[in-house]
């Protein structure tokens, strides 16, 4: 991995996210890791994705990769660890883990590429530098 | 049911509307009626709940009753019918059935309790009288 | 309220839950109180609702009534009290009140009509002796 | 693209698929391509999710991608298309693209590679003969 700090968000699964399949729906585990990187921008980071709005900014995905291992049932807790993998002039590159807390076993990994847009207009942005030194931890 | 005209709007049950009973989960039936309002809203009345936010209105629930009869399955569609129940100064009572369209068979039914508000502030506000004479059908 | 005990759930708002109005989305409170039914059931009551699958047993929801007061918004925790209102033949019912942590504010109450379920068939059964001691408390 | 055939399903966008972005939830992307999946096993290649299952087998998903172009919004409707893109022993890669209904723009693109399991299980097991025919249009 990167030489950026790894952060860890824990997230309990809850009855609404079982599926048919009787575990976590694919598609929730994305909004598990849009979940860990909320928290982890306001505890970790110290910019809130509510700072950046205000500043005008805000992050949407470009583009998402993800790798299911095993899944998660009724009753598991999520721990969701990301980690910055590459800043660039217009966006940043975060990779995930997702393991289950009681056998500490890999559930599911991946990356999600952000671009930095305008809040207003959605157009891109370059990142701020202060932004950029926030992230570089 | 009142004097007010009935709609009708025909939803298809997407897998991702399944929880681990292998039915729709019941709090989707909410937003199978949301839906069909959505779309009444601007098919029926004429009146769409963009131009509700151009003018700086919103509508929020305010209470809601539901009664589950027999459920949907992958496969299903639902047809949602609603009929204005009651206006009121500052809100709207709807009330909706929600049906199987293989069987016609009942599925669900109930009402939602509507407040206009003004869409920036929350406010409870009075319906305006042409908001009023549009839902009068 | 009931002579029945009355338990807690803290749940966090997660950004899925965000609707286009900037707040949890109306159905998801029902979402909420269902996950704190599902954790008190077998914290509290010891009784979860895997031993009530085991069984051949399940819970569906035959009605619901919820007011709501103020909403839950991006970064606010939810406690979700729920507490038995009545136990019948075939059915119980739950009453719940959501608060938000922060300012100890009510933000929906409400509750829920429960009929216990043969896990097969679908069709309701009277609730084993077992079962309304174990509620009973 | 693959020689395979290129099948196509309309979803038509629900307000409780949008936002706090104003726009539809970037996972729900992953929930319509799923649902135009089940459609099309069923009412293209004869062979739908039911029958998988009845038969003891299911598929899941093991990996995807996904780059995102342009959002959809309240009021439209997706085209999404899909495609084999390759069929190995015991996986299936498919291929898909979403686009806006109203001006045939690209939404979003990417693939899923889905394995076949045995249904109770979960273990991956050889595609059988007649599935990878009947895939093979």
């Amino acid at each position: 991995m990167s030489n950026f700090s790894q952060f860890e968000t824990k997230i309990g699964v809850r009855p609404d996210d079982i599926d048919m399949n009787q575990h976590v729906h694919n598609s929730k585990y994305f909004d598990y890791v849009l979940a860990a990187r909320y928290d982890q921008m306001s505890r970790c980071y110290g910019m809130s994705m509510e700072k950046f709005l205000e500043r005008g900014f805000s992050w949407v995905v470009r583009s998402s990769y993800m790798e299911h291992k095993r899944p998660l049932r009724l009753g598991d807790t999520a721990i969701i660890q990301t980690q910055v993998d590459e800043i660039q002039a217009r966006s940043v590159r975060v990779a995930f883990l997702i393991s289950k807390e009681s056998d500490n076993r890999t559930v599911a990994k991946g990356w999600l590429e952000y671009v930095m847009v305008d809040a207003n207009s959605g157009r891109p942005k370059t990142i701020p530098d202060d932004v950029v030194s926030a992230y570089s931890v």
